[in-house]
């Protein structure tokens, strides 16, 4: 069990926080996909570690971009 | 044909103008929804004048407010 946490740039609404959810949690191992829409973490948890290319992939799959 | 503006406050980005567009065009009548983000001026054109209280409850279905 892994856990990441990410910060995405451009979520406005809930249904922003909709799209993101859907693509990380699209990606395989993704357990479980939290988005704090006022601060933009996205956190993460997953079987193993994840690779941090899949998750901005999958974050700009949905139209917005990772930070850090 | 008919024309009218309503402003809606509350849309963010691209999902709000699409769900607002979406309940606004199943209103009966309604031949067309045109709706500017940044100034939430939604422009619906219809066969026949609307009830504006039905543009009204679908703005709201939508998650959103109809200021006038």
């Amino acid at each position: 069990m892994s856990t990441a946490t990410y910060t995405v740039t451009g979520m406005t609404c809930g249904h922003c926080v909709s799209s993101v959810t859907e693509e990380v949690e699209q990606i395989a191992g993704v357990t479980g996909v939290d988005v704090d829409l006022p601060t933009g973490k996205v956190t993460v948890t997953s079987d193993a570690p994840l690779d941090d290319a899949q998750v901005k992939g999958a974050v700009e799959e949905a139209g917005y971009q990772l930070t850090s």
